[in-house]
């Protein structure tokens, strides 16, 4: 039985090397590659990828896979070995499913319109753009028939990202949050902008900015011995295993919180990755439970702790310190209001805490229309504009800051958005529950004290990598399935604070 | 015939595909991988050069290599297909005779050879290491015999890093070479030391001496469009295809000469393999005719070009500019008599032109004599300290300055060193012939103009690639086989005049 573990153990570390090569490859695309290295850089890629997806779907690693079966059969269904044999035979299926026919179209297309995208964007060129994007739902449809019957034609695509989540639910759980949020928004604008936030839009050093919020995730515990930060034109976090998770952040000289909040946000997503267990190093589970929950761990990092008051009690002398031309006379109120000014605005990525889940809610109804056929494609625009108006209050000016701005639909990622919001969702769910378990907790944040945060989401998220479904794993940790309300409470309790609403 | 030689390229592409990853993995690790990620990336680089010899000696890759034997059979033998075909073929034909047994072995005994070399070298501990030497010689015996009959048992060696060339070969060459470089080298010494070159040992400023490394190199002619330089602590050149060609230097802050002429000797690598003609991209072509044809143009960069006068009259007045308190008052030819000081030392990477040769030809009579069985790993320390004595006039005091001094060994490079030195001839039989075809070179390279001596080296060297064996491109090139007469005639011109010989 342990032969038989380790085999399969042999046989699954091998294709997850050359994921992890691949993700070097990323990495380093992104980071230092010299321009002259993107052609050959793109192949390289595409043959890990494919020898990986070849051995993952290899008569050899289904062998050992069913033996790997047979041999956990008996164990604690909680164990490291069942949960790995799980959640690799629910990936393997997955795999096998789709025939290596439609892998082979759907990357040749993806990387046709990755490159329309590209110059369709700045360009604000969209009708170039629809024919792409129209073998990308017909590919995503025929996707979904690998997985029929299926309740709905969602389905399938969201499992990819958030496995065991159903369509409708998330359209239950989203249905009940929009009004709350546009309800809230409303009454935010209504009430007029009144925080001032230039302060933050003047020159901050590139290099103060950097050492400064390095020294901020180094205290929360990002282990620099384990990753590194470079930087990149679109932050991101990967790992090559569980001792070498690297973030990347982008410092903008004239504006202070995109770098350190990117760098807090790509931090939640590492602490999480250098939290699981040794002994899932080398297999799938290392990417934690699911996207959402993933997001969960930036979020949290970003605004739960990066974005609150107990946070900069303890941070801000130290950052008017770092920038005393620039804040010296700035109290510490006026500049947290600042980080939290409520703005609505066209882009997603720049979206503070009460529009972000707006911007998502608006992309997943859209897909869910292109994909049930109920929206052409050529029609997008408009239906964007509308839902922009309804949800956010904005007239969209250009498809550049409309229907092109994500780079999501270029590379058929239809289904990934609402992660987004699922990660706020979750975070503050599982906040609930730690300021239960650590009533002081405040007040260690406000002492810089990160340890029993860590621990407690070591102990209870990290370790655990993708062991458990994200529902499961929410459900161990919290009591109660997802639910929107702690998320809703939140936003209500920060915001009429702020903004005495 | 050409879709058959489309297959070959495509399966081949792939091998390079995974080698260019590896390569990359590689490059990484010792430059910017935080100290967590070595254990994983060991794994990774493994597998990826596992899967990489496994494609290579497939029966797949070999019916497609047939194949396109048969569709080269009535090309130019000098096309670039016919060349490809022929130099697969050969390499192909190597790996194919080694049995995978033993290549598992070899990786086992030289990953534990390598951490106890590690651990060796700085406590001077050569017994902990003799029992990993002698399994080393062991398996390199094994790897002869898989390519009996043979002239030589260290010519099947050689030959994996310098095709074509006869141990007997060599040697000759060599021990026409040693008496004159001794003599010379006693010559000098005897001469006493009158260079000073104390101005050289003060403190230079890093981020000053990087910024005038590269913008030596961009005027010579390396692309950092299709390159960069970073860090690392053993310098050394990487490519991951021609358009992506990486260079690393070691930069003292208490010895200037150190980073630049690592530098200069790096990008004359890589100058080599950014010239490379396009087509040959993706194939093992890239890597040049051989280590030693690779030697001669990092050679000739660093030594030829970079310690020549010319080139000090071009650069002296800038390097000046940048560091006036170190240089303000230094002439000229002091400054060129002191970075081409000559002092016998026991390290073979700090050595200079005049002794470099001999601590190759050192290690090159050792590993002949332990390979024929002549020489117990045991009396190795003793054998080396007197050639040590014979060559270079100097005392071992320790074996981390003496046989413990090189990784190769613990890696199970056998026959790798005679290349350092082949290059040396090769740079300076190259150079006579450019010398007649560029009559005004000095006066280029003085006037910082080296456009001309690059084409002259893309045109001869560089496009070809890995197209021709060394010696067949050397005899196109200058129409002679190798010889040490230009080597010894160019230092005999050289230190007699800077020690007035």
């Amino acid at each position: 039985m342990e032969d038989q573990l380790a085999d399969f153990r042999q046989l699954l570390g091998k294709v997850y090397d050359l994921r992890a090569a691949a993700q070097l490859l990323g990495w380093d695309q992104q980071t230092y590659m010299p321009p002259g290295g993107g052609p050959a850089r793109a192949q390289q890629i595409a043959t890990l990828e494919q020898l990986s997806h070849e051995r993952f779907v290899s008569d050899e690693f289904g062998a050992a896979l069913s033996a790997a079966q047979h041999a956990v059969a008996d164990l604690d269904p909680d164990s490291d070995d069942a949960c790995l044999v799980r959640e690799v035979t629910r990936l393997h299926d997955r795999s096998v499913r789709v025939s290596s026919e439609w892998v082979g179209e759907f990357n040749h297309q993806t990387g046709l319109a990755f490159e329309a995208w590209v110059k369709a964007k700045p360009a604000a060129d969209f009708n170039s753009f629809i024919p792409h994007l129209k073998q990308i739902v017909v590919l995503r449809r025929q996707y979904a028939e690998f997985f029929a019957p299926y309740e709905h034609v969602y389905d399938p695509l969201i499992a990819e990202f958030e496995p065991g989540i159903k369509t409708l639910e998330v359209k239950a759980i989203f249905d009940d949050l929009r009004p709350t949020q546009v309800a809230l928004l409303r009454e935010i604008v209504e009430r007029g902008s009144d925080v001032n936030d230039d302060f933050l839009h003047i020159d901050y050093d590139d290099h103060q900015q950097r050492r400064f919020g390095e020294e901020v995730i180094r205290q929360i515990g990002y282990d620099f011995d384990r990753g590194r930060q470079d930087s990149a034109a679109h932050p991101f976090t990967t790992e090559f295993g569980i001792n070498d998770v690297r973030i990347t952040t982008r410092i903008k000289t004239d504006y202070m919180p995109t770098g350190l909040f990117s760098t807090m946000h790509e931090a939640g997503h590492a602490l999480y990755a250098q939290g699981v267990k040794q002994s899932l190093d080398r297999t799938p589970l290392i990417n934690g439970a699911s996207l959402g929950f993933h997001e969960s761990q930036s979020r949290m990092i970003e605004n739960l702790v990066g974005r609150s008051l107990p946070f900069w009690r303890a941070y801000y002398p130290q950052l008017q310190q770092t920038f005393p031309s620039q804040l010296g006379s700035v109290k510490l109120q006026d500049f947290y209001r600042a980080i939290n000014k409520v703005k609505p605005s066209l882009i997603r990525t720049e979206a503070d805490e009460a529009t972000y889940n707006l911007h998502v809610m608006l992309r997943f109804d859209l897909e869910i229309s292109m994909m049930r056929g109920e929206l052409e494609v050529a029609d997008l625009p408009e239906a964007w504009s509308a839902k922009m108006q309804e949800y956010l209050g904005l007239d969209v000016p250009d498809h550049t800051r409309g229907v092109l701005q994500d780079v999501h639909w270029s590379g058929g990622s239809i289904g990934y958005f609402p992660t987004y919001a699922l990660g706020n969702l979750i975070a503050a769910q599982l906040w609930e529950t730690i300021q239960s378990a650590i009533p002081d907790l405040e007040q260690q944040i406000a002492n810089k004290d990160f340890s029993t945060l860590l621990a407690w989401l070591r102990e209870n998220v990290h370790q655990h990598g993708g062991k458990f479904k994200p529902s499961d794993l929410l459900q161990r940790i919290t009591g109660q399935s997802l639910t929107a309300e702690p998320y809703t409470a939140y936003l209500r309790r920060k915001y009429a604070e702020i903004y005495q609403l």
